[in-house]
């Protein structure tokens, strides 16, 4: 059995990553750090949790933290875990950080994208990029693996294969569409039920800070898109369908292109390839990741289709399925479970 | 006062027209006809309606209609209205068709997209189509007149001046996302809570009968652009939030963007040009259509962004609006109500 | 005309009274305050209202207030309009409170289940407790009405009459279920989207301060009886449906229960006595109150059901009826609209 | 491995019944019959069950069925299982059956309540009526379970114990609120999404037929209350909540009606009491029941509340648990996993 510790355990990224730690049959749960409930019951924080949690909410002891586990999930805001992370580094313990600090490369567009310069710059260059998908052999070895965006995720798996084949012509324009616990736990009154039930709004259309993430993410192909990243909030907790719409560069039809798709993740068992369209639902509470293409012949324009859990593929599955690889465990370990329907 | 009537009063058109129709100050409610709901009384198909409306559902008489009526209101499916029609119109009695079938002036391309011929094509000419931010003077001489389908008004009202102006280049690219309510009343697993309660589908994407409409719509602007459409299922009951993707022509930036928007709608009581993003919830039950543009610098990528009512400026609002211009009112007569909000 | 002012014009009770009153055809607005948002546009405030309302948010200026307005809503917290409406009655301007502190005239029992002594215990004595149904004539020359709350509302509506009649045992049980938005417009991780959307929880069981406030209401029928009042949050924005569960002391069947709340609302507008069951949705955005009985031969028991919009007639729409009352207008002027369905 | 089927696998209780089966470390599945969905591929009928279930939906063969099969599921409607169990068990196959006809155990009762003649009364008295809670023994050397109905089993572990220290007068009033799951996967306009969204209301109010089911569970406590049922739809696709109002016999206090209730489930691993108050989010996806106690000095009165997944403890969450234990398994097995929260 491997131990692992959660620090930021009280926010939705958190709730989820203990969720699925819970059933894990190769893991224990060392230390659930939230430091502003520290001593709280931990099924006090998630009432969902009771009988199944018996502790309690730890304060944030880095070194203790440490000592006590082989791999730490750091799941806390823009620039809240980059210390915290050198700390339990130099420590000897793995990292799967799940916030943004070490996902883009390149400090200068972090810099103007969070709007605060990067506290180890250092570091960023060792932390890999976790998409098992495509960076199995990477993530194996890594110390730290940035656990990707809830976006760039799922836009990566529709368009990646694509991008590699040369089909893709640029600017891609993304329409992605959101369940509001990508929002976060923090009350606000943006995200309350009666501002929400009932509405559709998009926000941060052209400057949302996963736009640079994406197309990092894009360029991993070997091409460099652009990309007009539009998201919207849609009136339902969990759940990602992003449309990424394109110019075909090579008269290929939809069902050459969902046949490449259905190549490229013929070995990746959390990627489901249909002929028919993807609907969020079907992916609720899971790891897995609802892919299609539409060519509309039309106007010579097509559209690659995602769908995943905004906390399933787009943050805690993702970031157990990169723990899984660094640890030699099956990559399904602990999350081989049916969505959740209806 | 003048007399109107509803044909189709049991679905949710024709139920929202039944709510505007009982405020309207200037007209009242000769017959509310379902036919296979005939004899029911209209606050058992309604309960809403409860001491609003005492009467009861009738069956379709044409002849009687027509004779206690100023002026009709068809909401039926495709076909289904194209001989009623005729009949109330031999009879001297103007109508406002709620349905598909006097949209498309192209009755080849009616055929292709509707799978059968139309019935009567010799008044497919003279309906008028009815966006009254466009059309006034037409709808107001009108006998017929065509009343939109819900997405090419909002895509229209987004689109048009962008168009007249030659800012807008093709294909573009919509991707729309719609209220459940927009599918009808009858019963469909599809469309039932528990299939749809956090859930977000694509559905017809590139193949959306509503395609060669929003096509016909903007090439009224003296342009005539490809339309890549995708519309999508919301979890919520009303609403449609539109985003039209396009390369601008000139290098026209927001802010002048949006400007031309308030310039051309400045004698439009319903339609409200903002400099923030639009969301449906602000136009719930209400008639009026928000606008607002957005540029994306970095992809030289821009959008226009629409939010209506499906049932209000989408239908049935967008109806009483037409029959307010036939009969000469103000067209805000009946409609100028405050959305419901939260 | 009249003029009218809303004191706390930025929370839900407040902005559901603006959109009232601007369809209101004998009133106009004065002035509308909301302290801590003073001098943002009214449509900032209120999206919903672009187009409606061009002026601003005031700050609290009782005096002028006072000499602007007819009659002012105040829409407050506990405690926070006491001396406010102090001033304004002063003035000689007429008050309805939507807040709960004029509504107990026992202000030992006030201090009790507030946790606050009362600042004006002699301005209680003169307030007038506003069921129009019930109390109109007294309505008509108050100076200060207090609105009742939203549960008090349908309760008193669906058991006054039974009361009356003697048919009543006690102690009567209230199983309340309401939706979110009567928890107010300020930012709470309780009242989030993602905590509540699919979630059904009861709250505050027992010790709910509208208990007294029930009591007190029902007393007014001649009989004392306690309540066990437990409310509940539904997954929903507005609506209440109220069961209030009670032994009937007399052999009376279902259909004469149902007939003799016919008989005590004949005259009353927006009460509908229903055969069948009242259901939240057929009085959205609407003042009406649906109600019927059930009694259980089996078990001997009985149950009176009501239904209203917690926003309309639980709070904007019965403040707007007051006033119609105080002004000498129909109960319904600017009130009789359809509910909003589906 | 043990080899189950289920008859009736494209209802939401077979549906769960897949996706819990899936994840059970010590059973396999032969058979999923839909009989007229027969040939569709599972994944199909279930789009989230992709990649996890490769296999076609079965037509009904009794025969074929029982012969690869060590336990059979049943989840069909009323009348529709009871040939199918008389041929299972003639061929030595157990069954679990979610439907239902076996539960109540005086035929006249089923068919007053039931409206039909039951095909089977002989088997009626063989099978077990299964709340593993409370019948584990019986349970475990049945041949035919009769899986509880999701209000009697919550209703039944809310009252159980302390009906069992005579602690419950009667009669009972039980206000209980469902999501809409509960009413099955038919398509149907009462439960399509928007006549429901927003929405709350009664149904079937005295006369739901699950009432006789509910006095026959609780008069296993050796008492036999009299239940006025009135149960609710709420707008939730899962998770009822059920508030059991009753006159305490004896002056015990609300601390030691919980005490009590955590003493009677201080073995039942998925019964969790609480201080707090419950709520079905807590509860969903999973096979957990919520409860605690209320007590009212002020009026005499108390409520016992229950919070379940309407598809899990409450239809395939306990099935499972039922055949853990007619198998040897651990109560727990294939069942031990967190609520999908939020």
């Amino acid at each position: 059995m491997k131990r692992v510790s959660v620090i930021g355990a009280s926010g939705y990224a958190g709730g989820e990553l203990v969720r699925w730690l819970h059933s894990h049959p190769e893991v224990e749960i060392a230390y659930l750090v939230a430091d502003t409930r520290a001593g709280e019951a931990v099924d006090s924080v998630w009432p969902s949790l009771r009988k199944l949690s018996s502790g309690s909410m730890s304060s944030l002891d880095p070194q203790e933290i440490a000592s006590a586990s082989d791999l730490v999930f750091t799941a806390l805001p823009a620039g809240a875990a980059v210390q915290v992370i050198e700390l339990l580094l130099a420590e000897g313990t793995r990292v799967v950080d799940l916030g943004p600090d070490f996902r883009l490369q390149d400090v200068a567009s972090y810099a103007r994208w969070y709007g605060r310069e990067h506290d180890a710059p250092e570091l960023v260059a060792e932390a890999v990029y976790g998409i098992p998908e495509l960076h199995a052999e990477m993530i194996r070895a890594a110390r730290l693996v940035a656990n990707p965006g809830c976006y760039p995720t799922v836009v990566t798996l529709a368009l990646d294969a694509l991008l590699r084949d040369g089909l893709v012509g640029e600017p891609i324009i993304v329409d992605a569409k959101s369940g509001v616990s990508g929002a976060g736990r923090s009350a606000s009154r943006d995200t309350s039920f009666s501002e929400l039930e009932g509405n559709f709004r998009p926000y941060a259309v052209g400057t949302h800070r996963h736009t640079p993430e994406i197309e990092q993410s894009l360029a991993n192909s070997g091409t460099s898109p652009r990309v007009f990243f539009a998201p919207h909030l849609a009136p339902m907790t969990r759940g990602i369908l992003a449309s990424c719409y394109f110019e075909p560069l090579e008269p290929v039809g939809q069902t050459e292109m969902i046949a490449l798709l259905r190549a490229a993740y013929a070995e990746s068992p959390f990627v489901r390839v249909l002929d028919g369209l993807p609907e969020t639902k079907a992916t609720f509470a899971s790891n897995f990741c609802d892919l299609t293409v539409r060519v509309d012949e039309r106007t010579g324009r097509a559209t690659a289709i995602g769908a995943i859990d905004n906390l399933g593929k787009g943050a805690a599955g993702q970031a157990v399925q990169n723990m899984n690889l660094m640890f030699g465990f099956e990559q399904t370990a602990g999350l081989w479970t049916a969505p959740v329907y209806p």
